[in-house]
């Protein structure tokens, strides 16, 4: 029997702040939008930047799902048995630099040149890998500590 | 910024169990696991079947993975700001007749030819999507009820 990863999804309780985060932040595009009135939710499917759209093959990789209800104002809570989404970036360095001059608070620093994580407005644990081996370890990155769980 | 989608890391409590249930029940592949010695943790990293293996394209879809905390007995909690796992499946009917033959309990049964919801050993709901169109309405399907949440 076949079966094939479509997405994850995550709730999260604004959606403008969560586009925001994921899209104008991380850098992830939108490529589906479900505006249901009847059940009055809003669904967003985001991808990474290596989905080729032209090709048209939306399943070609899972795409992250956010589920926004239109009427809740529930502070989504979390809970141990999910763990994190994982990207992979180019320059670890380089993207916590953005980061943080995005006002994004690093949990867990790239310490190593390799690893950091951050958290979603939502709470969602999100891991950060540089691409291939690790960077040089280097300052300020060495001495930073960790802030909060992540 | 370039940054790639790797991964959805979940935790479990008992690697056997959840390598049962994933790898059997599922029909998920194993693409790498990690030991750690010191950290006293087990890392399977979980593909679907259309992942070439020959490609070595590790890379190219994005995993699912699973943690296994070697002293840790904790009944993982569940949190609402994940949501799911979602795959598709060939035929969902032929799919749910076979977990059920299993033993997994079809917590939202497929009543309209198309999505199902099941949960994993720790709590995490899983999506099962129809591939393509809908199946056609049918029993026992049909009138089958809800069971617990999902």
């Amino acid at each position: 029997m076949n079966i094939k990863y479509l997405h994850t999804m995550i709730r999260v309780k604004n959606l403008e702040v969560s586009k925001n985060f994921y899209c104008n932040i991380l850098g992830l595009k939108e490529v589906r939008r479900v505006d249901n009135e009847k059940g009055k939710f809003t669904l967003l499917f985001l991808c990474t930047e290596d989905f080729d759209e032209k090709k048209q093959n939306l399943k070609e990789q899972p795409l992250l799902e956010l589920t926004y209800n239109w009427n809740s104002n529930e502070n989504y809570s979390s809970g141990r048995n999910f763990g994190h989404l994982c990207y992979e970036v180019e320059n670890i360095y380089d993207f916590c630099n953005e980061l943080i001059k995005k006002g994004i608070t690093i949990n867990r620093p790239p310490r190593d040149g390799y690893m950091a994580f951050i958290k979603s407005p939502d709470g969602i644990s999100i891991e950060l890998l540089q691409k291939g081996k690790k960077l040089e370890i280097s300052e300020p990155w060495e001495s930073m500590k960790n802030i909060g769980t992540w």
